[in-house]
């Protein structure tokens, strides 16, 4: 295997998309909503990349989900058009929006707070500009949101119509489907999520507050969801690559996953079967979310280069170590993965392994050359 | 509080080092180690920038320690001469060290094998060149290495020193004193690891190698060794901000820690008394080194914008969110943090959030404006 950069080729530790994998992944997922009535709002935090975007997105004017201001930067530079920053909204950060409306996307925001709303209202009057924003809806008690009964709803909804701010939808997001044992609970979960966010717009709207869009979504609730009715959008972010995480959950296989590290054996341990690998967490990051689930991976399962699973994991990690412990009743050992030996190690969490490299090296089609992806970094 | 850049000054998170202390808890290891009768050869990982390296190096002949090559690229052009790459070396790696030498630095590499060592020759003769090697010594069981006892080290330093390598040192790592309880045991280990490279580097002179460097370190046994006779060198690399987890290690106060993460109040929820921040894992990385340790800071102690602890953890964190949770005995609830509120998190392991980011703010003496300090990335 060799790439356009052939020093860079040879070196490891790097990070692997497969495109094949990644656009099967959508394909599938885009088709269940579609199906179902609804359009996907991708999340574009997973892989922060213009190239992986277009894979994500049919053209400018698709919607799309930012988590920072430096990707909503990035792609509106590039022309996208329709951006929802979808972390709540703090008044030190409107001036960026503003300044990045002015190419003609839109940047949605997100609120839960009648102190929000009135920073915005204050900010839109005092530079007359017209924001889009989104209130967020509690569904789970997973982190933000106000419950779609509560009062203060109506009272936001209220600021923001009178200033002249958009309603333009309610937003929730069932953060704690990931935390699901059985498909049942997260169709439960998933239908939960549906309710919170028809209620909430329920609400606005008998108010005489317009709110058009309805969005929920998850990784895991998208792929389990069977009824759309009345929701407008679902966001979901790690599907489009996956994880040993989301393999845990049940949405999707090992075979699914179509991002890697490329690691190179740097060392061995012959008495405690260990090998030294050069990725350490700067490779594959410190997430450790299998570490409560079904099946605990380490810090990655270890593959053959072909991307086959060979049942072994990383074990330990520092900076830039691993090591992979190997069974004591497996007939392989240490001696089986000579000096030089390169691996593939499949992520507990693709969007916190993706975060430790600025480069991707992706694999498309049966082509011998990999390229390369920059990433987008920063806030 | 403004920076040379106004723009980026107000946007969080970003990260922030504080010169004074790193200048304080540099010269107070040096102090020790100097009065010791060694010198010390800083680990440049934890930082991993050109501008902080200065604070490290005295010049451009001062020993210094990387963990990747691309560290040694950047530090070589730099026009540092001495530095040791102290990751097992693979054969694959060995171009780019011989490139890195042509203009005049020396990158010592590190071994612990035959296999290695065999490799290292073969490329020598065949790229005529000459290697500096490291043997790594085993002290504790805690990573790479061979035991200072084992017939293999004789067997790897002939293997080398004939082929025309040379053995510049032998090198430990007490990584297991990170998990010591107590400062005595911290000491043993110090007296430990100087014992064991101390009796490797006795075998190989005695066997006619020359072995002039004798090489340790770890940053809890570097602040606590008490007898440095017949050790030549001292490595440490977090020493220069430190860290929660150092802090619970008993080798430094929260005073002391130079790095910390400035984060701004986005969100509340006040039944439940949190606070949202926008500091998730992306800027605070996904350590829980603490966890294990006699005081576990979830992901972070926070602080007051003049570095004052508040006694409040970032209790969870997803990518973009960290969630703050209050104390219900505490009179300080969720409203004495308005929307907006600046807060400092001190990170529990400042290599790993060091990592997040690409720049460092920097705070030098009593001037207002923030320095930008760049980080090297990649491998």
């Amino acid at each position: 295997m060799t790439t356009s950069n052939s020093r860079e080729a040879t070196q490891t530790p790097y990070l692997l998309l497969e495109e094949a994998k990644i656009k099967k992944n959508v394909a599938s997922l885009y088709d269940h909503i579609n199906k179902l009535g609804c359009y996907v709002r991708p999340h574009l935090k997973t892989l922060r990349s213009l190239q992986a975007a277009s894979l994500l997105l049919k053209d400018l004017s698709s919607p799309a989900t930012v988590s920072t201001l430096a990707e909503a930067e990035a792609f509106a530079s590039a022309g996208y058009l329709d951006l929802l920053y979808a972390v709540g909204i703090e008044p030190h950060k409107l001036d960026r929006v503003i300044e990045l409306s002015k190419n003609g996307a839109t940047i949605h925001i997100l609120l839960d707070s009648v102190t929000q709303a009135k920073a915005v209202v204050e900010c839109a009057a005092e530079r007359e500009f017209q924001f889009s924003a989104f209130i967020e809806i509690d569904c789970d008690g997973h982190r933000g949101g106000i419950l779609p009964d509560n009062a203060l709803l109506l009272e936001i909804g209220r600021i923001l119509e009178s200033g002249g701010v958009s309603v333009t939808g309610v937003l929730t997001h069932a953060g704690e489907s990931y935390h699901c044992q059985t498909q049942a609970e997260i169709q439960k979960a998933a239908r939960n999520e549906c309710l919170a966010a028809l209620t909430a717009a329920r609400h606005l709207r008998e108010a005489g507050i317009r709110c058009p869009v309805v969005s929920v979504g998850s990784t895991p609730t998208a792929h389990r969801v069977d009824d759309l009715s009345g929701i407008t959008e679902v966001r979901a972010g790690v599907f489009s690559t996956f994880d040993l995480f989301m393999k845990n959950v049940g949405v999707c296989t090992t075979e699914d996953i179509a991002i890697s590290v490329v690691t190179t054996v740097i060392g061995h341990n012959l008495e405690k079967r260990w090998l030294f690998v050069d990725a350490g967490w700067m490779a594959l990051s410190r997430d450790r979310g299998t570490a409560s689930q079904v099946e605990d991976y380490g810090y990655g399962l270890v593959c053959d280069m072909e991307g086959k699973p060979l049942n072994y994991t990383v074990a330990s990690v520092s900076q830039e170590h691993g090591i992979v412990i190997l069974p004591e009743d497996d007939k392989c050992g240490p001696e089986n993965f000579p000096l030089g030996t390169r691996l593939r190690i499949l992520p507990n969490h693709a969007c916190a392994t993706a975060s430790m490299h600025d480069v991707y090296r992706v694999k498309q089609n049966d082509e011998v050359d990999l390229q390369l992806w920059d990433r987008i970094r920063g806030w």
